[in-house]
Order: structure tokens, then sequence, then C-alpha cells
């Protein structure tokens, strides 16, 4: 998508050795600055400190971490210590795993030398997937925005957390629908969940709207219930960190409370995801998918630019306060209008994830 | 409750022309420093920079308020436009209306000479039934935290914003059982929600229960979903602004959030308040109660104290980023377990209200 006019991906290869370049997301919407990421360490820290952040940039992130290990060392000892060390980074995100494995399996077979080239044009492949997965997923999410703008004036979308192309390649999930409607001239609002405690949302998707020109207006976690009792939502699109098979979703904290609201107010709420992310290893998400606890210190201290515009960081809380930071929470099925994936939109549900993906499901019951 | 183990209340007369200490909330949680008010103007803009907050402290505040107008002109004019300005500071807070009608029909029959007299009494007097107010809360809320934790280690209770006694005379609403259970050995932990925009809970709730020495967490808003799905909270309490006739609460934004995630799990969600704050000219609360927005700066911008301890602001949005603020919802009476009144626990509806409160409907109603 565009910043400041310009066509941009999120991630992008800088040279033949597995180096790369990434968008400092740390520093968004404070400073739009790209970091050159050229040792395996910087992938790592990367993705541990959220530089990058949303699944599919992760994992693509990961693919070329796995480059630059291989660069200065193509052993099988190295390739394991690599993707156990990126496997460890993010416990939450099923297509981490499924990148470094999707890595792992087509370079483990290679004698040594050949390893390089291989995982170069893997990692290229996973990102030109990526961006062709989410515009997929965007034609098929455009079908149902046209259909709730039929005889409304504009749709209003709400959104929670950032699952635009910052989290991708390019396009995003939750937010390729809306990039597709709004470049295609159906006229489209945006309600941005401010998303704490990172602010991902007033940070990221507020960031990424405005530069490409999506109207958009941001509001408090707390909001979305009253604007749905106003009538003020037409549809609710969020992005999921993982999917378990029968279609309970796992996202930023707080979606389940959106789509609470949602069913109160019988507005549709959707969930985008790339096949990649469903876990067909997991058939109830509530008991079964473990929930990534974060740092305190993310709810206690605000990150932010001052009036004299150098980012700071300031405590909210009283000095010692005992603070719990649960990242993710479960969104169950039954909640879930419909799930928009690169093949087509399906019930949240094992029957309807299995009509789309039958080979995964039929492997994953095994 | 206590500061530093001293027993405070949020307000206090300080002379007899109308002077009045404040508790300078916006200094909270970082700074405790006391505010003295003198002029009539100090006790609008205490008001409307929520100086002081909370629909009672309001109220109070107000009564003295008209103290201070009628000790420097006690004529009727002065006392019609004081109250009128009183009443247009916070528009959604039902008792601040109650308190300032109070006033003026006990102060309007007088002399001029015998006003200002009259007034300080009563706002003394509107003080001291607070206390009292609360404190019957207080009694009714903990028989219910009582039977919570028959056979339990602790009685986990959410709440959201701040209805402790920072937003009351002394005790607080939502908070009055909690510091009665604490206090008579009944073991309780409090899950305090952030409450954006303006952070109530995790500087002001979580302030006062650290002070007073009560167990307690902060949680960001978007947690309390995922908290009530893994069983960890045993009960909601959160106080209210403005209860319609039919037990509709209108509370600060977020609060309708939480009772549809409570009803969703099967957890209590109580509602604590003085009768003084139900509106009974209202029976349907989320078409009759009117939704105060306030200023975007609120969401877009955080404030609090920076690794040097200085009190600055950030922004966390991108410069010019559209954002509206309504600060509160309305949680209609279905998901309302019940409701804790000083007159006592009643269901939230227009027959639970009508058996506490008999010549009130009627007069309601009429």
């Amino acid at each position: 998508m565009k910043v400041g006019g310009k066509p941009y991906r999120s991630i992008r290869p800088s040279g033949e050795d597995g180096s790369f370049e990434v968008i400092d997301q740390t520093r968004l919407p404070h400073d739009f600055s790209i970091k050159r990421i050229s040792v395996f360490e910087g992938a790592l820290s990367a993705i541990k400190d959220m530089v990058v952040r949303g699944a599919p940039l992760i994992g693509a992130t990961a693919a070329y971490g796995i480059c630059l290990a291989l660069r200065d060392d193509p052993s099988d000892k190295e390739l394991a210590a690599a993707c156990d060390a990126l496997a460890g980074t993010r416990p939450s995100a099923v297509n981490l795993v499924w990148a470094i494995e999707r890595m792992r399996s087509t370079v483990f077979p290679l004698p040594a030398p050949q390893r390089l080239a291989a995982a170069l044009a893997l990692a290229a492949r996973i990102c030109d997937e990526d961006v062709e997965t989410n515009r997929a997923i965007g034609e098929h999410g455009l079908k149902l925005i046209r259909e709730l703008g039929a005889g409304r004036d504009r749709v209003n979308i709400l959104t929670h957390c950032n699952a635009g192309w910052l989290a991708t390649v390019d396009w995003g999930t939750a937010l390729a629908p809306v990039y597709m409607a709004h470049d295609s001239g159906v006229p489209v609002h945006v309600w941005v969940d401010e998303t704490r405690p990172r602010n991902q949302g007033a940070g990221l998707t507020a960031w990424e709207l405005g530069q490409h020109g999506v109207p958009h207006t941001v509001v408090v976690d707390n909001a979305g219930g009253h604007l749905m009792q106003q009538g003020l939502v037409d549809c609710c699109i969020t992005g999921t960190d993982r999917t378990s098979a029968n279609g309970d979703v796992c996202n930023k904290i707080g979606t389940y409370l959106k789509a609470l609201a949602a069913r109160d107010n019988g507005v549709p709420f959707y969930v985008a995801l790339p096949g990649s992310s469903i876990d067909w290893s997991i058939d109830d998400g509530l008991s079964g998918i473990p929930i990534e606890q974060r740092p305190a210190a993310e709810v206690s201290e605000v990150t932010g630019r001052t009036g004299a515009g150098l980012i700071e960081t300031v405590a909210v809380t009283p000095p010692g306060c005992p603070v719990v930071n649960y990242a993710f929470d479960v969104t169950p099925a039954r909640l879930v209008t419909a799930l928009i994936t690169e093949r087509g939109v399906c019930a949240a549900s094992a029957e309807g994830l299995a009509a789309l993906y039958p080979e995964q499901a039929r492997a994953g019951a095994t």
C-alpha cells in the first residue's frame, strides 16, 4: 500500500546475502524509518522487540533470518539452532512456526553450499505468496463489503489491532477488503480501536489508513459497544494470530469483547486469515491455544510523541502497582459470522474450514 | 479511606466562607496534592477540568461552589447564574443537577443575608449524607461478596473506572463493599480496568486501593473478557453516573462490554449506586440518556510520569488523526444482575427500583 503516495511493502530483501529492510514499527506513527537487518540476531530481536509484528510479517522475517544464519554458517547445527531460536520468540504465532518449518524442510536436504541460495529463493516466495494470499482475502472480503454497502452512503467497518499491510507483506488481512473497497470506489470508513496496551490501532492502523487515504476515526477500545448500539458499525473485521480447526479465533486481547458486542447488536463479525494461520492440531481454541503474557511495562507505560516532537515513555500507574498483561484472547467460533480466507468465505466451524481446506483438515484430524 | 495510613475524605471545607479543599485528581497517581478552592470559578473549573470527578463528589463540589458564589453576591440573580453555570459543566451527571436543585430550593426562599450560612450547612450535610449513603451501599454489597466468598480462597472482583472513595466523599460506591470486605477480613482481590481514555482505573482506583492496602492488579480494558473466560473473575461491580427508572445503567464508556462478557460467562454483574443518581424521568436509558462527547485529545494524548519523575503528555496517534471520544455508554438492564443501593439490593428493573424507592418511582411516573 502507499506511504506518501509511493507503494511500499513491509519487508524487502536488500542484497543477496539475506539482509533485508523493514519498517521500524516501534517508531510509528511518529517516525517513518526503515531498518536494515544484516545479522541473524537482528532478525531475532526485530521479532522479539516488535520492530516487526503481525503473524505473516513475522513469518517472512523469520524466513530471512534463517537466510542470514545460513550465510554465516550453513551447517545442520546452525540451521537447527536458528530455527529453534526464532520459534521461541512469539509462542502464539502459528505461522511463524509454519514459515520456519517450510524453510527448514526445504533447506535441510540440500548440501551446505546450496542452502543459502535455496533459502533466499524460498524467503522471496514466502513474501510473494503472502501478497497473493492477502489479495485473494481482499477480493473475497470485498464482496461482503459491497453487499453491506447496498443502499448505504458508506460502510462503517470496525477493526481491532493492526491486521493491515504493516502486519503482512502487503494488503493486510482484515484491511485487504477495506483497501480494495476504497480503491474501487466503495465508500468505506474505518473505526480504529486504539488497541491497548501497545496501541497498534492508534499507532499503526490509523497511520497506514491515513497514508493510503482511507477515511477512519480512532476510538478507545471501550467505545465499540456504544458505536454498535447506536447503529454506527455495519460490520467488524479483525485478523487472527491463530485459528483452531473448529473456528475459534485467537487474536489481540479485546477481540472477544467486540465479538460479544457485535452479536448483541446484530452486527456481522468477520475474521480474515490466511490458511497458514489455522492450527489444525487444535480443535478447541478456548482450552487449546496458549495465551502469551507479555511484560507489565507494556500496560503501565505508554510511549508517544511529546509536544516538542520527542519520543517519550510515561508511566500511567502508581509506582510498583501490580499489573498483568495477557496479549491475546480467544473468540469462540459461535460469535464469528464468517471467516474470510484466501480460498473464500466460510462458516467459523470445523465443517466450514474443512470445506475450504479438505487436505489440511483430514491431516489435522489424524 | 486511608492515604499513607491516615484517613481522608475527598472534599472538606476549609473555612466559613465556602472555601474548600479537594485532592487534585488530575495529579494522581503521580502526586498527592491538595487543592484549595476559594472562588466560584475555581469550583467550576475543578469540575470541568476533572480535578474532581465522580458523580457524588461533583455534586458536593457544586454545593460548595454555590456557597462561594453566595459569599460574593447572595442575590437571586447570582444564585441562578451560579446554578446554571454549574449544571452545564457535566451533562451526564444526574446528581450534579440533584445537588444543585437541593441547594437552590433550600437557599432561594431565604433573605439574602441568611443564604450563605444555610448553604454552608446544607453543603456539609450533602457530604455527610454521601458518606452515610456509601456506607450503607457497602454493607449491602458486603453480603453479596461474603456469599461469593463461601468456599473460595479469595473473591476476585473486576471494576471499571473509578467508583471508589475518590469519586465520592468517602467509601465510594462500587468500592464500598470491597473496602468493607477487606477491612472485615474477607480476602478480596480487585481486577482494575485501566479505563481509557482518562485512565481512572490505572491512575485512581489502583492508587486508592494501594493506599488502603487492598490487593489489586491493573489490566487493560481489553482483558476483562479473557479473565472471565478463564474463571478469574467472581463478580463485577461498577458504579454509574445515571440509572434510568427501568434499570439501564449509564456509566464510563466500556462498562457495557464488561457486562456482555459477564453475561457470556455466567459472572454476576453488579452496579452500585446512590438513589440520587437514578433519573426517574427516563424509562429507557438506551434512547433517553444523552452521551457526553469529550475532547479528542483525551484519546490521542496520554499523560503520565517520565523516568525523570516529570508529568508529561505524549501523543499516541498520527498528527491530525481523526478521533472521537464518547465518554459513557449505556448497559441495558437485562445485563445487570442486581443494583446495590443504600436501601438494599434490587433487580435492575422498574419493579425492582420501585420496590426500594416507591415515592420517587410514583413521582417519576406522573
